[in-house]
């Protein structure tokens, strides 16, 4: 006898299975209604509690990808390979992986969201290049795909509508820390894209959603896991997030910095992620033999300046200003720049990167609700971070602002984010461990 | 800082305490809209997972209560006091226990529920009664107990609206289960009706909610605590509900069973219960030094006919036929009479309680849905029960049904509740303890 909405939310409650198709009903039934948001709210605080199975997942995600439209790129030759991190502050890799692995003929559908709390989204920092469109059609992504090799778009309505529906519920029902429920958000949407591998960034840290590596790497092995029982490659890296990634926060800022890594001029921490997270693209798509081969050819597609070209056409067949590529000024800039000093002498031991980010939010760089509008030009630009020696008075950080006010107040906010010590801080890898 | 909702539900999630005021806020907003359904299915499930404290526990209750009206009786001369049990199979104490208490002097207010799922609800079985109406205002139930001494009238949308609407979610949410959340549901509408004290029946056994002693005593500890917490003096009983109550089954069997305890023809183990849950509610109303003498002026009450002279009056007051007191004719009666008989000879050993309760509600005597329709006629009356040494082919009990394709499914159902065995069961006190 089929089990009622009730009876699938108590058997999850006392830690019992659920079946494939019973996991289907549950999300066809919330998508039409006839599953209350109440009765999917209650189901998803009973999942944070009892967890779920690798098969409980696999069968959620493809539920909540077959939702809506699920795009085949079969028609499209060569390998379609896509990248996801977990997000943090400060990651602007997508911005110059993307045009990079391109280059080196790995194509790269790419479906994003829009920051939310302390993180940064790809969509807001594609949005600082005037004239970007985000919003495009399944058909002129497609196009976009085919004719640059990457294109870089906004999930639409037509994409899993259950995880959009899902995930504004659990952001209000504090039901956002479930690692199947998370695992299964992202993949979702991730292979509705048509794509045939994924490679991901988990990251952890003060600044990541998993604080600690034990959490990050129990997020990893599952969305590994359920990518493979969905039936595509998928490798994960553990990053560390302890402070934000290259120097720039802000969307204006982040984009301009993406595009130094393009010329060959970025911040070493971010072509490191950038240069390793592709190389496992270049294998998984079949062009490179394996990674240190993949590493290589990323750095000479850096250098010989073809992820810039294939940066530029895809900003220009997106509609955005293909300039900001090589000349910063056409980005909007904030009307004042307050410097935050040291406040002794040391060395900086810690930057507590969940408060950069909280003070970004605050300075009006993100949204704390998903209907705040954001300034593209304001941020911070990190003159000096963790592992530092410092001189009391020396400028550590430069806030770019909209006014005074917000200005003193992210300056106080960042002194705040700071530790000082007598001694270096020891010194930790950027990249953790491979998964997968 | 105020925590936000979802932040409020996150501190439960995470075993935090939430402040009595917090509570307030939650329960206040889910009762106008501004906490959603959803977001009050997650904290209950929550709530399930991590149980509440006694302060968070009394604070829920206290919130529910005063999200209605709270009747004021300090004008009605003597203590107010009510009774309220757990719910089980064939339990129509509430019935007689009322007029035997408001005869010996105490009054009793109650507002009682209707039957739901297995167990059967006192309003059901009133209304078995020609002409009985449960559905007063509050100023004429305040009228009928000065007058009388009892009245039971039922939930209006006037007391605590905040326990109809968190039932109704915590019905299809898979959050019934919840110690905590069942207290609350229990005591709001109780301490509403403006009473001194409360004396409560705890069933445990295959018939009850609570299917071990362990839980029905947690239940009970916690609601004599709350209780008391609310400044109300409160006791609880636990008793067995490992086979039906009485002999009889049924709405309209049922409340005439009931009039029969007020004669003195009441089976033993329903006279048993009234009387100890009745000689408490005379010691805390004051007009028994303590138990002993409380049950004895229990039973002066049955063998003078006072008890049988206030149910008439209250009957009367409430537009019912009083004769039903005296003459089992005035009640509807079914149609059909079939037998169930012994398949064996030997003693039965346990009669599955819940399998009768739900062979009750298939027969038509209660509902598995709020809007489902009940007819009063149609039930059981058992003529041998647990312990009983009984012969192949005898009679065990007479289902009373409205169509003989009923009447057959309901045999079947019975035969198997049964249990048969060679030697009599241990027998088992029907009274368990008494907490508080």
């Amino acid at each position: 006898m089929k089990r009622t909405t009730p009876e699938l939310i108590a058997a999850k409650r006392d830690g019992l299975a659920l079946d494939p198709h019973e996991i289907q009903d549950l999300i066809a039934g919330f998508v039409h209604g006839t599953v209350h948001d109440s009765q999917m709210a209650a189901f998803a605080m009973a999942v944070l509690f009892r967890g779920m199975s690798r098969d409980e997942t696999v069968a959620l995600t493809l539920a909540m990808r077959d939702s809506g439209r699920v795009l085949d790129l079969a028609d499209i030759p060569g390998a379609k390979v896509d990248k996801h991190s977990t997000g943090g502050v400060g990651d602007k890799v997508s911005l110059c992986l993307a045009p990079l692995v391109a280059a080196c003929g790995v194509r790269v559908p790419m479906v994003s969201g829009r920051g939310l709390g302390h993180t940064g989204g790809t969509l807001d920092k594609l949005e600082a290049i005037p004239g970007f469109r985000v919003g495009l059609s399944v058909e002129r992504f497609r196009d976009v795909v085919r004719e640059v090799g990457t294109c870089m778009m906004g999930q639409t309505a037509e994409i899993a509508p259950a995880d959009g529906k899902l995930y504004a519920l659990r952001d209000v029902t504090g039901t956002v820390e479930s690692i199947p429920l998370i695992v299964a958000s992202i993949l979702s949407k991730k292979l509705a894209e048509g794509i045939d591998g994924l490679v991901l960034d988990v990251k952890t840290g003060s600044g990541a959603f998993m604080k600690t590596p034990e959490r990050a790497r129990e997020l990893a092995a599952l969305l590994v896991d359920v990518a493979h029982g969905a039936g595509k490659h998928c490798v994960a890296w553990l990053t560390r997030m302890d402070r934000p990634l290259g120097r720039a926060v802000g969307n204006a800022l982040e984009t301009h910095e993406a595009m130094e890594v393009l010329h060959g001029r970025g911040p070493e921490d971010v072509v490191d992620v950038t240069v390793a997270l592709g190389a496992s693209m270049l294998v998984m798509g079949g062009v490179c033999k394996d990674e240190t081969v993949g590493r290589a050819r990323l750095r000479e597609a850096i250098a010989d300046g073809s992820g810039a070209r294939i940066a530029r056409r895809m900003i220009e067949a997106q509609g955005g200003d293909p300039r900001v590529v090589d000349d910063p000024t056409v980005f909007a800039k904030a009307p004042l720049e307050v410097p935050v000093r040291a406040t002794r002498d040391g060395w900086i031991t810690a930057v507590d990167t969940y408060a950069v980010g909280t003070a970004g939010v605050a300075l009006g760089a993100g949204r704390t609700r998903a209907e705040d509008v954001i300034d593209p030009a304001v941020g911070f630009v990190f003159e000096r971070t963790t592992g530092d020696k410092v001189t009391r008075g020396e400028v550590l950080v430069t806030v770019h602002a909209a006014d005074a006010q917000r200005g003193a107040e992210a300056v106080e906010r960042l002194e705040g984010a700071m530790t000082y010590g007598d001694a270096p801080p020891p010194s930790v890898a950027l990249l953790l461990e491979r998964v997968g």
